[in-house]
């Protein structure tokens, strides 16, 4: 097959994460000395960079920046949240012919890839003939046919951490206060909750109940599990999504006063945290405390996962070799190797089986009676994580009696 | 003069640090070969521990684990939280003759002190004689006559870090959210706070406005500094005491829905971020996200300061020292030597100076009509936080335009 000739644009599009900018990096340091790529531009705030000609140039960066990119969270071209419209695609691929624009990268999650997609029809029914491929990104990990999702990793190892680390306050804390609420992110998926069970040694201790949000919340249960939690250890740390939703599908974030929570009109998810430590206080009397690390969990890069800056950096390469061999409409995925040692490579999956799809906690990953997540869990996270994490002893100092 | 001859118990006080174990560290390193002290004991829970005559032996406890101790966060002895009344203080002596106990080392702040004080006092009443001397711990940095407190360069290390990371994710998303606030502890002094602006560099960027507790809140002066940051940058960061109250001394957490946060009766100090992001929402119609790190801004042992680690070790040793040579009734102070390079020396300052005090910023810290923190704080506080913060580039791509 021929060489397609032409400019390569890269945009980031949606939340942040420690390591999109590493899958930029990636596509930039491999487009750069690509035979057919003609120029490496980046798109400012995503796609609406491209509907706005807003471009930088990209061919010149050198190494030691690119070096320096690839350790920088956030997204260095800057973000959007923008849904294509068929107008505006229409438009967009005018744009692209205007500018000989031959190769699209998308670092993204489920509405990027649908975005990327809309864009390849269009450039297809126009008969502009473009490769249009997909780079994963996101902390919720919740995009189907990849086994995990480069972000995913560092924002779960910052919770794990934190974690092992709040327990340790709560057990010098106790009984000044007694029940501890960590609010986390992760839409509709409890990827990022269920990370927190990583601090978990021996099936014992902090998290001692996980608030997924595939699970609605049922307080009498709930209650009842502080309850059980608080008598065998004396402290009680709950993890709980932010969107976390009743058994009637509303956010319990929407229970606060609308005065705080709607001056826009649109229901805010966040809150869980304030309407569970409530619950605690009025139902059981005890002293309770809540976090929200928000987007501190999502950035915090002094201490990510190498394996994930590693993926990510590997998944933007990916992205650009497929599109120069011809791929068009793919996302790039993560594949798990078997074997004892942990190790991924990348492959391809389909946009049209990825867009606006969201993958949840699988049956495998979940105790059903416990609330917990199970031990298939945890061998498949822990490794994504990167580095161990340094656990403390919980009780350094057994209670001896007189000595 | 002569030694005096018999056990010495240990215990921590009052709020977790990420340091407050090399504290204890340094007391048992150093106590185990001293000449005079027949016993190290652990207090459990504090004081309380005293009462209940709950003591945990420490004489034993080897090289590794005591390296392993200083570095894990919170108080391996539990902490307390037990205001000593008159009746107790004299029943404490009592236990402190039983077992021939003669030094007395408390690791704790302001009420720790007063602690200190109302037993030492006690066994003077009593005719006991003993040695108490306290060892600074407060991630507040609230302590008189002490140059800073072990505890608060790690915590001020973690949201300094945090407000960088933070800046660059509100970097990427603007305008999908254009306001942030992160809400900050520090009870009613704002050296937490202000650690915020060690992310600013050449005087911009975030923090745009940082709330602090010796400052009444005026919402109009608040809004039109959000309004002026966000013309100037298009986001704004503010970082805000959870304790900020308003000019008739209320905390605006108590605005919030009592049902939320007063089913104990007392006040709720925290919640400043909803408030502030209810503000900005209804003033300036603009985009709000909020959070609140709570115990992992002093707990985050993953990249804590090492000065303030080994400062905190110090203070320990110190304190040993000072009661074996007959000192009592006296804090350990960390005292800053002159020169290019920064060093701390420790002293002593009488407890009684110390208890129930509360230092808040000096004018000196303070830039009144700038409601912004001095250069001179930042010079006193970047030694403190440890190895220089990484930096990212704010706008790694500076737009070129069409390339």
């Amino acid at each position: 097959m021929a060489i397609l000739s032409g400019k390569l644009v890269v945009g980031q599009s949606g939340g942040t994460t420690a390591v999109m900018n590493a899958s930029l990096q990636g596509v930039i340091e491999e487009a750069q000395g690509t035979p057919g790529i003609e120029a490496v531009w980046g798109l400012r705030n995503g796609i609406e960079g491209l509907l706005a000609a807003d471009f930088a140039s990209l061919s010149r960066l050198g190494l030691r920046r690119l070096v320096a990119l690839g350790r920088t969270p956030g997204a260095a071209l800057r973000s959007c949240r923008h849904r294509l419209t068929a107008a505006e695609a229409e438009y967009a691929v005018e744009v692209l012919r205007q500018h000989d624009i031959r190769y699209f990268l998308y670092i993204g999650g489920n509405d990027s890839a649908d975005t990327t997609l809309r864009l390849s029809q269009a450039a297809h029914a126009a008969g502009w003939e473009m490769r249009a491929i997909a780079v994963p990104k996101t902390i919720d990990n919740d995009l189907p046919l990849t086994d995990h999702c480069p972000g995913y990793g560092s924002a779960a190892r910052f919770i794990a951490q934190a974690t092992v680390y709040s327990e340790l306050d709560s057990i010098t804390m106790a009984p000044a206060y007694q029940v501890k609420v960590i609010e986390l992110m992760g839409r509709n998926a409890g990827w990022l909750v269920a990370s927190a069970a990583l601090a978990r040694r021996g099936g014992r201790g902090a998290p001692h109940i996980i608030c997924l949000p595939e699970r609605p919340f049922e307080p009498d249960r709930f209650i009842q599990q502080v309850k059980d939690a608080y008598r065998q250890d004396g402290y009680v740390v709950v993890v709980a999504c932010e969107t976390l939703r009743d058994t009637s599908g509303q956010p319990l974030g929407q229970r606060l006063s609308p005065t705080l929570y709607d001056a826009f009109g649109h229901p805010h998810l966040a809150g869980a945290a304030l309407v569970l430590t409530d619950l605690v206080r009025k139902e059981l009397g005890l002293v309770t405390r809540w976090e929200r690390p928000g987007s501190i969990q999502r950035t915090f890069a002094a201490c990510i996962s190498e394996v994930d800056r590693q993926e990510a950096r590997q998944a933007g390469v990916a992205a650009v070799q497929a599109a120069v061999r011809g791929e068009s409409g793919q996302m790039v995925t993560l594949i798990r190797q078997a074997g004892p040692e942990y190790h991924c490579t990348t492959g391809l999956a389909p946009l049209a089986a990825i867009a606006n799809q969201e993958r949840t906690m699988p049956a495998e990953f979940l105790h059903l009676e416990l609330d917990h997540i199970s031990d298939a869990f945890l061998e498949y996270a822990r490794p994504l994580i990167g580095a161990p994490i340094r656990y403390f002893p919980r009780q350094f100092l057994k209670h001896r009696g007189r000595p």
